[in-house]
């Protein structure tokens, strides 16, 4: 089934099979800044934060319209929504919904890891809903997440429990995409290899019985796209992960350089970019909608040229 | 000055003069539950996140009316508030409004860790602000985070900056107080030491520039309370560093154990608990305020006396 919302169906599957009738693996980012949103309509009268969500709310619905057809997913970051406050958690609701509208996995990421009773408002914030004297709250509806390991394992479980029961997946941090990662991910452990392998075999661990009939398991790992040479290295110790891989294009990534994130299945990489897609119009001309879609375009026609090897 | 808004002196000078005012290092840790809160009135009409964020409201506003003339400040956890959605985060900056006019310390705990471009955004969300074509957004206002250092130097140093300008905090995990931070934290590293020591160092590092002239650093560690024999090694490397201690109370930490965070300051230490100050009734009986009060109470005297050896 081509649609993103929640079923109760294995995410591992569920994403397989998106993967394969979209034929694409491109998830658009969403990182908002309301001074540098795509020409729109005016926004109604109101406190700043809600006129700049407003204005964010527009922006992020054209864009989705323009990329949707070509790509599986959208990431959207949850602090360019949290910044505006209210107004713009409200927003972010919205545009899961219009993803979810338009056939879309949505990646909220938001990063979060926090010790175990937290981790699970976490989930039930994110991916489940709380239940309240007043009637069950429902949290935000995402089909995955993005999660920091550092607090081990009994911080990720509430999290993997709340995406279990919704069909979800979590994707945990293995080797991010800026250069400071090095500073700690890449530190030499006394057993042998760096941190980066030691997480890697933490989301093998915790996914191995986690994994769905598509061979993929519903727990993930983040793969820094400018870290290409260490993608043979993941994809062995990974086998059954799903890698989202951040910083193509604006961080300066290369999708050619992916290729062993497709080597065991089409949705084992997804390839997240958001200002290249975003801001094509910048470098490409045109109308930002036309330039976004075209650029998208290219991303998922060379991913999927990767995969199809 | 004994109160807790943001101002331009520095964090460390700011809050060693409010634990010397106060004569506290309790924080009161705010992780409303709608399923556990204090009695109270009636909730208006509306949405269940609606009718549930406006009972957190009463319960918060009522947990820190009881408390705060025995505390330093409130660890709000984002958490609970993001999942009651857009009317939660509403609520949030209410509660931190709330804890100014009492003159409490607010430390928004949300353990944010991400690129630096992202990581900007958590600062202007949490610690600045937004400037937008409709005028500035304010952010929560608070006057410390929490963040997590996984993604090395340069995605802490927006929240340091941010942190700066508004003469707030950031407190970086170090070692936290759950049983899994062994998994990862405790790594020994090739070239001696466990990682949570690396990360101490770092911690050190970054604030060595940033010390006031009470000898405290505005970059403070989350050290948990439940690994007191790590404590005297914690001080040794972090001279300067204010100590965020969760996990006294409920997750088993005890008070008294915890004198090498004051062997520098009366304010290098920050003891923080939750469950046992809000749930003080379920075991002292009693009204809930009252309780929590004495509890509270009981904490400040013991901590203030190991702080004054």
């Amino acid at each position: 089934v081509p649609g993103g919302t929640l079923s109760s169906s294995h995410f591992g599957d569920r994403l397989a099979a998106l993967v394969t009738a979209r034929e694409s693996q491109i998830v658009v980012g969403l990182d908002p800044d309301p001074a540098k949103l795509w020409p729109g309509g005016d926004v109604p009268a109101g406190t700043p934060a809600e006129q700049a969500a407003a204005a964010v709310r527009a922006h992020a619905f054209a864009v989705l319209d323009a990329v949707a057809p070509v790509c599986v997913g959208v990431k959207p970051q949850l602090a360019c929504f949290e910044r505006l406050g209210a107004p713009g958690w409200a927003v972010l609701g919205d545009v899961v919904t219009h993803a979810h509208e338009l056939g879309l996995v949505v990646i909220a990421d938001g990063k979060r890891g926090d010790v175990p009773v937290t981790a699970a408002a976490y989930g039930q914030s994110l991916l489940g809903s709380l239940a309240t004297p007043w009637g069950d709250v429902a949290g935000l509806g995402a089909d995955a997440i993005t999660a920091n390991p550092l607090l081990g394992v009994d911080a990720l479980e509430p999290l993997l429990a709340a995406a279990g029961t919704a069909g979800a997946g979590v994707f945990a941090l293995v080797r991010t995409s800026n250069p400071g990662a090095a500073d700690v991910e890449d530190l030499e452990l006394a057993d042998g290899g760096p941190l980066w392998e030691r997480l890697a075999r933490l989301v093998d661990d915790l996914g191995r019985e986690r994994t769905g009939s598509a061979g993929l398991s519903d727990v993930g790992a983040v793969v820094g796209a400018t870290v290409p040479g260490h993608l043979a290295r993941m994809r062995e110790l990974m086998p059954r992960a799903v890698f989202l891989l951040p910083g193509v294009g604006a961080q300066g990534g290369d999708v050619a350089d992916l290729a062993p994130a497709f080597a065991t299945s089409p949705a084992g990489g997804l390839v997240t970019a958001s200002r290249s897609i975003v801001g094509a119009h910048e470098t490409r001309g045109g109308h930002p909608a036309t330039a976004a879609r075209a650029e998208a375009e290219t991303l998922r026609a060379l991913a999927w040229s990767l995969a199809a090897v």
